[in-house]
């Protein structure tokens, strides 16, 4: 019924990822409001699995209120060590001074990570079953972030209904391998998202929500 | 109980619709926020709807992640995809470059935009008798996106006791062409828009939900 | 149980009046947000009163939608009038071009305003036992709203506590008539305010709530 | 069951404090929306303490609705103006002027004070088992806060983490004093502010929740 200490390692190490991106990668002046909403998804995303610490002074404040144990509380920092290095890996991969369409690469790399984050927490949310206010917060503000730290770089689609609007009316420049870019990575993100989102599902407990409402005749009756 | 498929369909458009209005018309600087901010409103407007993917990249990430179905997600993939062509289409029909009161033409459209944003979003809550700060969180931010996107074509005023004291203060000049484009637009749009909101409800599960407190002695008691 | 026509009129009348102080009020380029956040913090205010339409399209769509009568829908649509030119006297009654502390009356205007946005939204709140999410973001908007339409003309302190201490390090010039002005000039708002949000409350139904947890010992029990 | 007296009176001094530090030192512009943030995250972090009022406008509002009893009022508004002039005494013993990294000692004022916020906040909020929305707006909305508050002064990073990789990659440049500053500041701060946040809870009725999904096998059972 509960996470694995594997499935917590996981989720403190991708939250402390987008956490540190958008730290390293929003642009200047909006810094502090993107890792705050960073900070305010991945609680929604990952309470069920982790908590959502992403941060050794949060592990350890909550160690120092005895409300967390030493002993996970090392691999817990542990993780979030591991996940801001990874961030720092992505920073340096990417270049932030190509302008938009500055570069393929570039291009393929943030509109894949925009398209991962907001996937990674619609995924999490409909498998947590999440009330209607924290999955619109979350979600919402999941595609903001994503779309504010794409932007400078990729223009910051992140969807392909909208890279087909832009591509047929010119708005994108649409050579073939422009088109790659905005439509095949954001699905091919979206698919490695979707699958490590569901990875962090306690395996019987939360078989996947098909939202009743929504997914009227499915299979879960 | 449960929204058809056609129902769902519509929701997928108009949501969809709603996204790449604000993706194609937001100003620069806010775009970032608005498309965030529309999509947090529609995941509550139409989430007892459709689950509001209004991304073929979020419903790839569902699919993949045993969420949803594949025959399903197709369907909404040709939803979203019209969606973001009628917005497309509606970007064309108006000129961005014109200041305010520029055209009478342009102001419709947007004042009508704008109204039928808020006036969806509201009706659509209602009937889901969704929970005060989901209510709160969905339609206060449907206000802010319908006048930032109307505002540098029309004032985005979007409410005709606004409009009135505009208008008998002079701060609008009043012609009496004026007049109707902000009188008469707004309260049109919002009757189009409270319809189709109405007609996504399933038939009898969720009759209008008159609200008790707000409501005394009214009829469905 | 229910509030009464004439109680639901003046939330009408009320919420209105702040929803248009923020349209006439706003430092231009926040109009949107603070228009949109006013309407967010009325609708957790008012929810239980008057449903917070403060606006006639909004009225007319939940009419055509069948989910609000035709007449009560007249009554609403007059409070709302009311409420807009009422802020509109309010709009002609100061002088937006004074600078901060050029002028007593205005900052005694400005400085009440924004106190009596605060105290209502927190008394309705405590009244009607709302939810810490629905509280949380009900009062922390209303006191951004508050300051941001104060700010150009008084400062936008709104708070004795923090008017002292400006006061006491010379950060306000301490003149006797500024001390009233920033010290008074709120906690008789705060008074006013307080009485109006309390008169929208059913006589039985919703006596005050003292909060359990904050109010041990008291007299409910 | 109740928190004591002391209990919501320490509450209300450090709410206010923290309340006072935003309207002192926040970068302007961004005045308005960082005081209402701050007062939004405190309403949850102390609404079951305190209930939060941080204003004698405010508590003098719910004694005129009867909400609230005059001789606990009068204590608030000592603890109010208390917390007030200790952030005034902050704001005299840190330096605005000076650069990022302009000075050791105010770096390592700033980090602790904005790490001490955010940990304040999620000990509160894990001790008070708010729901996922709450707990996602107060902690992003407190880690934002305090980004944009340190910001000016000392970078605004607030997470051991994230030092480290700023520390790894010369972003920060890495004297050895520079390291205590961003490595141990934020953890010393972490500890006390977890400390303050637990001895505000009831000693029974709130023992630390260890969050059953995030803390499989640990001891409460």
């Amino acid at each position: 019924m509960t996470p694995s200490l594997t499935q917590r390692f996981v989720a403190e190490v991708i939250g402390t990822f987008f956490l540190v991106i958008a730290a390293l990668l929003s642009p200047s002046g909006l810094t502090f409001a993107l890792v705050g909403a960073t900070l305010l998804t991945m609680v929604i995303a990952l309470g069920q699995v982790s908590c959502s610490h992403l941060n050794p002074a949060v592990t350890l404040g909550l160690i120092a209120a005895r409300a967390f144990s030493w002993r996970e509380g090392l691999i817990y920092i542990v993780a979030q060590i591991l996940g801001a290095f990874l961030a720092l890996g992505f920073g340096q991969l990417v270049d932030r001074r190509l302008p938009v369409a500055g570069s393929h690469a570039n291009a393929v790399w943030f509109e894949s990570l925009g398209t991962a984050l907001l996937v990674f927490v619609v995924v999490r949310i409909v498998i947590a079953k999440a009330a209607p206010a924290a999955s619109a917060l979350a979600i919402g503000t999941a595609l903001a972030v994503g779309i504010a730290i794409a932007g400078p770089s990729s223009g910051g689609v992140l969807n392909p209904a909208i890279a087909l609007v832009l591509l047929s009316s010119n708005l994108l420049k649409g050579s073939l391998l422009t088109n790659l870019v905005y439509l095949a990575a954001p699905l091919l993100a979206a698919i490695v998202a979707a699958l490590i989102a569901r990875a962090l599902a306690p395996s019987e407990a939360e078989t996947p929500a098909r939202l009743s409402a929504a997914n009227p005749g499915t299979g879960s009756r």
